[in-house]
């Protein structure tokens, strides 16, 4: 049976989003709550109480199922969350314990790649068969889509785009690691060298974008400042674009992707960063790869809430027979 | 129809070797020559003289077809050769020239791939469903199988290995990038390496396995000194297995792969090299990645034409329709 509707949820740090979305990605109802803070169990509440919200008009069988983005290294095949570095949920089996209070089929996947699903139905990667998406928030992360597939690798954990190594004496990563993409280009990053510049003279646009609290200033505050035309902001951000140009060369040569996507919080907003990066791979790529295009994210918000729907009408279909 | 032979070419910056090939990977006759340096038509004119010479004896309808490894950046659907640093035949049709002249179905590939393609199918990666193959020699290339399937990417360019960033301040390489891998592991950088230390006392063996003349000192005098047993040369050695290592954490991190050959005339004879990069995977990859098997590749020389000939046995076999 051809389902209408499917429950996107999309789990981060600090907010559980619920959707129920049409087919055709038009959001319909949606429940929003912080993440409870208290243990694996009370955020699995928090997930079963916003999805029981959404769909309490609807009949079941009209359902597709529920699809949910984690902020954590999944293990897709075993549907298993195996590393989870801001919610207690690594080792938890989040599939059970939510199909266990819901009548409805659960599957459960890394946030970066739901956005890169949503994306790719939804958003401008649409009809792109061979595309990366790179989502710069409080972390790095990402997906990428293989002959219009998603790429899930040899035990289903796919790809960790903000731990490629750019920098092989750069610092250590929480991760274990060194020199990584998300050490570069996430929020702590840019909001560290957003206080280095807006201690001195020339960054007051910056303190000024952080209410003149130095510790108030965040990667957001370079970003406002820098939309307001301040200039060093700015440099904050084109030196940042340089970085994720470095290290979108290396994927271009690697992979040959024609089109990558840059999402995330800080990637939709920072325009400029996301243009040097572009101007870089036009120069820096290898010769035959550099048309690749390089745009923002459109999904904004909701990307997470519409990839993780998209998930969940993917794996009835396919559980029915139906071809999209 | 089910042909029993195909014939394999590998064509080098100095030399090209083609070899007649049975479906299970013998070599049946093999052909070598110094790779002529008169332009494009004299290549070619070297490759046909190869094939002519190892298929002499058999009927034309035994032979599958011809595969052509190139070290070259190929598009692979348009069958064109896009870029080349070491020959000249960047524009260049090499499978219109030679088909011209022989009667046979001619395919060309970058030879990194085709390296991957041999040890897929008569080598140590056999059974491999997702791995990642890095050849290193004078430069460092490679291929990449996804889900049994070669990967190519969008242009049908594939994976250009040597060409990741893994020190986004790093020296500029030849190709217009900064700090790529090839920088740092192919020969000219561990010859460079190792005539630092040769110069200095400690660095004797090195030396001496040059035959006392520094200017005289290779990539393989570090090989041939470390496995004597040199501690400088070993050192020099370990330092590259930690760059080799580094890059392939970035790699593990994406593409989560289960298994990693490392080839190439240095790959192949390095294995202090290997070994240092796999401890350096085992500790620094993220969680869930690091049981991924680091292995040296098996085919040693042979590599390249048994590649080719896969190469050519299954383009025979997917235009005939039969399955592998």
């Amino acid at each position: 049976m051809r389902t209408e509707y499917a429950v996107g949820v999309d789990v981060g740090g600090t907010r559980i989003a619920v959707g129920l979305v049409e087919r055709k990605g038009r959001i319909l109802k949606e429940a929003k709550r912080l993440t409870p803070q208290g243990g694996p169990f009370a955020v699995v509440d928090g997930i079963i109480e916003c999805v029981q919200d959404v769909v309490s008009n609807v009949h079941p069988s009209e359902i597709a199922g529920v699809g949910i983005g984690l902020p954590a290294q999944i293990d897709f095949l075993r549907q298993s969350v195996e590393f989870c570095t801001n919610l207690p949920l690594a080792g938890v089996d989040v599939r059970s314990l939510v199909m266990s209070r819901l009548r409805h089929e659960i599957t459960i996947d890394n946030d970066g790649h739901l956005a890169a699903f949503g994306e790719s139905r939804f958003g401008v990667a649409k009809g792109a068969r061979d595309f990366i998406m790179i989502t710069i928030g409080t972390g790095v992360g990402g997906g990428m889509f293989v002959g219009g597939e998603p790429y899930r690798g040899s035990r289903g954990m796919g790809s960790e785009i903000g731990h490629m190594v750019i920098q092989m004496d750069g610092p250590p990563c929480p991760c274990g690691g060194n020199g990584h993409i998300e050490s570069y280009l996430g929020r702590p990053a840019l909001a560290a060298k957003g206080k280095e510049v807006a201690s001195t003279f020339k960054g007051r646009a910056i303190l000024e974008a952080a209410g003149g609290d130095l510790d108030a200033v965040t990667a957001e505050a370079v970003v406002k400042a820098a939309l307001g035309g301040d200039e060093a902001a700015t440099r904050v951000l084109m030196e940042a674009g340089v970085i994720l140009g470095r290290a979108l060369v290396g994927l271009v040569n690697l992979l040959n992707p024609q089109l990558i996507v840059v999402g995330g919080g800080i990637g939709e907003s920072a325009s400029f960063m996301v243009e040097r990066a572009a101007e870089v791979i036009a120069e820096e790529a290898l010769a035959g790869r550099r048309d690749v295009r390089v745009v923002q994210a459109e999904l904004g918000n909701d990307a997470g809430v519409l990839g993780a729907a998209v998930l969940a009408f993917d794996e009835h279909d396919a559980r029915e027979g139906l071809h999209r």
